[in-house]
């Protein structure tokens, strides 16, 4: 058993909050006559590519709501919704501000909190992820971001930054996502790692696979489930 | 009267935590053979200058832990002290992550967040913010730090980064500062400005002036009372 990490470094998008379920809700709300479910998978499955532009370098350095926002306009044009003005298009832009946490996030959190420091490490920008967590009461110590690291997860810097801002080995780090690959590039940079399962991340009509891989030093059913398992360490 | 700001920015050394009397114990308790009075002024005394050889291009960037080292290692040589080992030194050097809060910052904390975003803004590094935050009950939305804009106070990168990280308008950040240099600072960004009377920053035997001026937009004894004089706008 490895000596238990200092920080634990929390995955946001579906490992904290549920986008899908958030999104999917003010969409429809907004009754533009196009399916929430739809639009929403939409939006993010042009999240990964339109990070890469960025990495690549054919984008210079963008916020993640700068690119929520080129994906926006793009979808806009394909779903064929052309009764939004400027106020409302920003609005809508920022509905990645105000996900809810999936229900044992909070307590999770809290619990964890009393006994590693626990911070972000998202691909979403300071402002976004500090207004989430002030509406959705997540009680982190510090929020890192791609935007301290001027890099997007999986790029090393991010993982190996959390770890130098704290004066820490990597091993003395643990990532917390629901994401395999993501946790894959925490791990080849030495952090520890801890998966945890949402298996409704893109909704109920699509179970994900979390069954355990070997790889993971820890795998919880959900945040509370973890601290419960470090607490007995 | 202008309209009230949506983010707070505080200064931290000084402003939210009294390092003068936290160095002194600390010090006095190691039983060095020196004044802790003394060291610590010394210690304080050669932040700016450190600062400025960033600033200026002589120095590379480089975090406020670092230079803290820099300092502590030329002052043990000056003050001669001798029996320090690798251990002890930085175990000292981390002094700065240790320091109390003034007996009023909690709880104005805590009252100011509940209307306002409130973030750090301090020359300290993010690590030693959210170590002091952490062991202090400081209850910060966010830590911003001259070490995610690289750049040190007064320089304008950080007073600006602060509004566009939360995209809004200078105006609508207020910085919170016991120091009229680093208001004035802001001000010139377009930032409002609150200064708070912290009369024995430098120790009870140096009074420091905190008469008014007008330039500021509020003047408050301290934080708690910066809160009661927000909630009446």
């Amino acid at each position: 058993m490895k000596p238990l990490p200092q920080v634990l470094a929390f995955d946001v998008f579906g490992t904290v909050v549920d986008w899908h379920t958030s999104l999917v809700r003010e969409i429809d709300a907004m009754d533009l006559g196009v399916s929430g479910d739809e639009f929403a998978l939409a939006w993010r499955a042009q999240y990964g590519p339109a990070m890469q532009r960025v990495m690549s370098g054919e984008l210079g350095w963008t916020l993640l709501d700068d690119l929520h926002r080129m994906v926006l306009d793009e979808l806009l044009v394909r779903f064929r919704i052309r009764n939004l003005n400027e106020v409302q298009k920003r609005q809508l832009n920022r509905v990645w501000h105000r996900l809810d946490p999936w229900p044992d996030s909070v307590a999770g959190l809290t619990r964890l909190k009393s006994r590693f420091t626990i911070c972000t490490l998202s691909n979403g920008n300071i402002g976004l992820l500090t207004n989430m967590a002030k509406r959705a009461g997540l009680p982190w110590d510090c929020i890192l971001s791609a935007e301290v690291f001027r890099a997007y997860k999986p790029d090393p810097a991010t993982y190996l930054g959390v770890a130098r801002v704290f004066d820490l080995e990597p091993a003395q780090v643990m990532l917390v996502a629901a994401h395999h690959e993501d946790l894959a590039g925490a791990r080849a940079c030495g952090l520890q790692t801890a998966y945890i399962e949402r298996p409704l991340e893109f909704g109920a009509l699509r179970p994900k696979d979390v069954s355990p891989r070997s790889e993971n030093d820890w795998h919880a059913a959900n945040i509370l489930a973890l601290a419960e398992q470090l607490s007995y360490q």
